[in-house]
């Protein structure tokens, strides 16, 4: 046997298959083409102008609406669709991918993806590990997507317990080399949190614009605007992602709605000592988070 | 007796009195000095270092701590404290000035102070007309002050039934030359419209802010911290805002509270049809006022 004069090692640039190239999707190909040695980022979708202009932003090299030949093909899929979809094409993607591909999502909710993932685990050829990249926007689409929406963001990686710790270090890894500081938790704590942080300040940002009566809208300025901005959100979206946190949502509301109560007591009762102090502690706690 | 040639008529300058070189009080300053003749702008304060700080900005060209000597001085006074202060503040204001001095005010409710004013309408020398340019932020001082503030905003000018039309065309014509467009409105209406736009948003920013528990922090973006962002504002002048419209304040909350019993209603009944249409709804009430 001859021995050869060892050769650098040619590592193959993995094929990115991104499933849904809105804005998170879109994002993930311009961070991916951006950051990582990709030779092919293919985006599928159902929505061929979507996919034709995530193509001219650059965030996909290549379009494909046949998801199962798409996902033979990848070493890493990304599904960025909304949550309610998740579960159906985690199938799909699994019944056509080669064994041990690596497979993540963006969904907002994580419970019912990883539960719906974890029935049938011991027969996955896949191997999944849901995500969350927490930075979201009220804009949608590939034309909004930004190749550092992820940088210096959280992605939440949610491993359910049977999940082996190679596989949520590996999908931790490529959300973290996409810029985002990662978060490992159980998928219950992460929608129980995003409940308080994201699903519930939808809700009340969703009521408050609706009981702004149309004729006081000429005197809104920047604190309507931006206490109300999320309620521009595409509501298909949100209504699955609410749909599937409800208990979570609802404990959420029921504290905020008792903090409000206090103020609401404490204004009633004209006790300006108790009203300074619930709010100094509201801007304390805002000031924790920062601009 | 000899008659002399046309001579160009010399306008006096308007000497300006700013009570209060805050945000808005410097802001009021930028905004004289860039848009109108004036050779005079004092500020009038209790902290020498913000008068100090507001000159340095070129808010203003002179300072003063005492107020009645600045009032004799004024052709017209702008009371831009916090609101509790304003009702004792135009009593020693009206004391001093010459008669017929034009006084208006920035404070964020209006029916208190107009009252406070109206009561002794009869024995006042100057001429009172409430103000509000619906132009704030979260963040404070002269520091943060801008020429262009009032640009493109609505100023709510409040008469009295009592109040002279021309006195009211003085007021809106001075705030209409900082920039800003004015809207005529009694002050029990203005009260009634900002607690939906402003008030009652604030009380649940705050009571968002005070529900997220810390550890959940961390996984906040961009909705939470705009939905938040006016909690952070001070809590002092933010007490006696709402402490002066409680009852406004107090329905304002109570229609949100509906709203947002509606959806949670929509969520815990699964009802994902009922529950976009509430979505849609606020989304088309937020996209009515624009970004």
């Amino acid at each position: 046997m001859k021995v050869q004069a060892a050769q650098p090692v040619r590592v193959h640039p993995p094929t990115v298959v991104i499933v849904g190239v809105g804005l998170i999707g879109g994002s993930v190909g311009l961070a991916v083409r951006s950051r990582i040695l990709s030779g092919r980022v293919i985006g599928v979708g159902r929505s061929s102008a979507s996919l034709a202009e995530a193509k001219r932003c650059g965030a996909i090299t290549e379009t494909s609406t046949d998801l199962s030949r798409a996902a033979a093909e990848a070493d890493i899929i990304v599904v960025a669709t909304g949550v309610a979809a998740i579960p159906e094409l985690l199938e799909q993607i699994d019944k056509a991918v080669r064994p041990g591909t690596l497979i993540t999502d963006a969904g907002s909710t994580k419970a019912t993806i990883v539960a719906a993932w974890e029935k049938r685990r011991r027969w996955r050829r896949g191997r999944f590990v849901g995500g969350h990249p927490i930075a979201g926007s009220h804009r949608r689409g590939p034309a909004a997507a930004a190749a550092d929406l992820f940088t210096g963001r959280v992605t939440v990686v949610t491993p359910s317990k049977n999940t082996p710790a190679a596989d949520a270090e590996e999908v931790g890894g490529f959300w973290a080399s996409l810029g985002s500081t990662v978060f490992m938790m159980t998928p219950r704590e992460h929608d129980f949190m995003l409940a308080a942080t994201s699903h519930a300040p939808h809700v009340l940002a969703a009521a408050i614009a609706a009981s702004t009566p149309p004729e006081s809208r000429q005197l809104t300025a920047g604190g309507w605007r931006d206490t109300t901005r999320i309620a521009a959100g595409d509501p298909n979206l949100w209504a699955d992602i609410l749909l599937d946190n409800v208990t979570a949502v609802a404990k959420a509301l029921s504290r905020i709605a008792r903090n409000a109560e206090k103020i609401l007591e404490a204004l009633e009762k004209n006790d300006r000592k108790k009203l300074v102090s619930l709010l100094k502690r509201a801007k304390e706690d805002r000031d924790a988070v920062g601009s």
